[in-house]
């Protein structure tokens, strides 16, 4: 029993190739799908659409029995799932957030309270009725408004957080992050890939502060998302102050004139104090507030908002949230809503488009593959797996009866950054003939020097595959 | 603006102390209490009881808008989460598990397939109905079987995942692990703490494999429990061998007497390959399966089950699970159900109980706390904490004015493993002076020093707090 992980695409037993063949170049013939995968892609899709790249990689599934816009992370994405948790994570560590867990539903009145059931009901799924426990609906609906609903957003959360207990002008800004799930009642006909679904991961926070300390962290917010495009390669197209607009059917605005004169001021300042250009938007705002939405383009060219920074001064009011000033007095904070990766959904599509697939050596499902010649270097290339493993990186072995170019071909089109040949040479010498994804030989290197090369390039989240001399 | 956290427990500004006095170990007065808190324990509840630890120490709090059984976890109980996860997820990853992420919600059709609904329907949470998203409930429930569920397992969308694709018998064990949310429709009335609560965060795990690798599977489980009960310091009562019994109202068990049979052999093999006593336990048996059960006592002397291990060859037959044998037939494997550190929520009412709240320093929320002497040594200890951060700990600087013997007795109650005081001296030598939770004096050491001992106690997972030489 081996505790490294076999290759994904592995070969069948001779004479099964057709059969079960896993290539993930070739779409699998209906006749062996037993997925019933509810989200095929359309005939005309490009290679480089995230839902073809997503199955060809393994890295989401879906299902019917799950629900149309219910992806399943398989183990590949939710690896790099992992990875953006982390990064994010830590930065916001190191920005003095704390980080919360808190449940995926709440009920019904937490969400009159916030204002998201009256202004914000069309998405949101409808409650279920709480009760005895006997699946018995329509008794319990009768019995009241006891009703527990899937959440539509995780800022009421955040607020009883906030009000778990009396807070001091000295706790703020309070910084509350959390990666966690929200629930959007799309329509299943709209349904599609990991861009537009029902149940998604959002890294999302709150930061609780004084007005005019407000701008301040918004600019600071601002800052960590250019911060954050950098380390991901992403351009962000223009950023957008997004306004209140008439009311149109389905949408509607809270709070009074003053709340929202007041946010929109301070989001100003925070663009000026960044000194970043802006569109004005009429009609985007969030019901309870103006926002500042970072805008990018995905593969096919089409616009759509990342990252998000928003002012709200209502739903302060609505949760009657209070600190204690320094002069003793009650004083009621802001709220800064923001999400610097959006959901991990649409962020892992966006960067799979990005980057066709060949994702950094950081974000890769596997980092490298290593490619015994033949059977006399198995036990080699399993030492480098292992070595690999308790450096805390992901390989595999892939010791098919294969030639080694089909092997290594095979590992160009997973995608994976680093392949390690262990020939009689290199088993002798402990060392590894090294392949990088995009073509460039690395040469003969020792394997203490190639794990500990590729976790430096890992931990510096360079998109650069280089090992260092 | 520090980007380091504040002292939870920190006092107002002076003339306010009564108002809004946070210490942890004074009740607050009802005046001040805005949380609504629905989980308020008795009057008779011991001091080790977690409900009250949980509140003393911001562990998590609830709140009737949130939901009866459905706490929050606060900052200081999701960095505990945070711990327990990475230390399995980690423990795990080195045993060849594969990690994944599901939705928290199936269709009732996935519930009807693995046998929840009929079996397991009194502990479901009732369907809500999907349909246009204009919560119209009603109207939507009559189209037809369309409904949404909260989870009660996560065991179907594990199997979704192995039937993502045709698997080879290479792949096996594949053994499929998630830290993931799940829930229980208890009782409002009997909903408590974190022992008795509807939405709880499951370390759960499925290993498919052939019959005949079952034994050996569940029995590198039993070991895994064994090394984590280690770790954590806890005393395992009993191991039960838990069985069916004769039908009883709201209890019953499917599949054929053949499966039953099989499964218990495999569990007893396990269980002697182990060389585990245990006690055979009759109508305790999942309703697909048998079961190991380890037992523990609470800090009452209550027995539960905390870890489980299963073995089920009833939903392997219901997925219409497959893969392909060396012989190129298809075979059907069985599936072993395992949960080490339970839910997240029993695991840490466990823990906060049998530790008083004093937990090892890599499970404590706040791992060191500074104290400047005076104003002077402000900026020394602001430096000493910028220093734990960049290493990853979690520190924070109580320089309230209140004298230094009431800021360690503070720091005493909040059980903070170590606490570093900067005077004069320390501060003009960049070094602390060391005092341990348990009364202790650990002398003057350099801040380096002391940052990467206090490191190498939490990388190590120890309990013993005493620093390296």
């Amino acid at each position: 029993m081996s505790v490294l992980a076999q290759p994904a695409d592995e070969s069948p037993p001779s004479g099964q190739s057709q059969a079960i063949d896993q290539s993930p170049a070739i779409d699998q013939s209906p006749a062996i799908d037993r997925s019933q995968a509810v989200d095929r892609s359309s005939p005309a899709e490009s290679p480089h659409d995230h839902r073809r790249l997503g199955r060809d990689l393994d890295i989401f599934t879906s299902d019917e029995l799950a629900g149309a816009g219910f992806p399943l992370w398989l183990p590949n994405g939710a690896a790099i799932v992992a990875e953006l948790e982390r990064y994010i994570v830590e930065v916001e560590r190191r920005s003095g957030y704390q980080h919360v867990r808190t449940p995926a539903v709440g009920k019904r009145e937490l969400y009159e309270r916030s204002g998201h059931w009256q202004h914000f009901g069309p998405d949101m799924f409808p409650p279920m009725p709480l009760g005895r426990g006997d699946n018995d609906a329509d008794a319990d609906a009768k019995a009241g408004r006891d009703e527990l609903v899937l959440r539509p957003v995780l800022c009421p959360h955040h607020a009883l957080v906030f009000r778990s207990r009396l807070r001091s002008h000295r706790e703020l800004p309070l910084r509350i992050g959390e990666v966690g799930p929200q629930f959007r009642m799309e329509r299943s006909g709209v349904v599609s890939g990991l861009t537009r679904v029902r149940g998604m991961i959002l890294n999302d926070a709150h930061v609780f502060c004084p007005l005019d300390r407000a701008a301040e962290e918004v600019a600071a917010v601002l800052q960590m998302i250019d911060q954050a495009y950098d380390v991901l390669g992403i351009q962000a197209a223009h950023h957008s102050l997004s306004l209140r607009g008439p009311a149109e059917a389905g949408k509607s605005y809270a709070g009074s004139e003053e709340m929202w004169r007041k946010a929109e001021v301070v989001l100003r300042q925070a663009l000026d104090l960044r000194g970043v250009e802006y569109r004005e938007q009429p009609g985007e705002a969030a019901f309870y507030g103006p926002k500042i939405d970072v805008q990018v383009y995905d593969a096919q060219g089409r616009e759509f908002t990342l990252s998000t920074v928003q002012v709200d001064l209502y739903q302060p009011e609505r949760f009657d949230l209070e600190y204690v000033a320094p002069d003793g007095s009650r004083q009621r904070p802001v709220i800064v809503h923001r999400s610097v990766l959006a959901s991990m959904e649409r962020m892992v599509a966006y960067l799979l488009e990005a980057y066709g697939g060949a994702l950094p050596a950081w974000l890769s499902p596997l980092q490298v593959r290593i490619l015994p010649v033949g059977p006399d270097e198995r036990d080699a290339a399993r030492r480098v797996a292992q070595l690999g493993l308790e450096a805390g990186l992901r390989m595999d072995v892939d010791d098919r009866d294969e030639s080694l170019g089909a092997r290594v071909r095979n590992a160009q089109l997973r995608k994976v950054p680093y392949v390690a040949v262990v020939g009689a040479r290199e088993a002798a010498g402990e060392s590894v003939a090294v392949r990088l994804r995009d073509g460039r030989q690395a040469g003969v290197v020792a394997v203490e020097r190639f794990v500990s090369g590729v976790r430096h390039a890992v931990e510096s989240r360079t998109s650069d595959l280089t090992l260092p001399k």
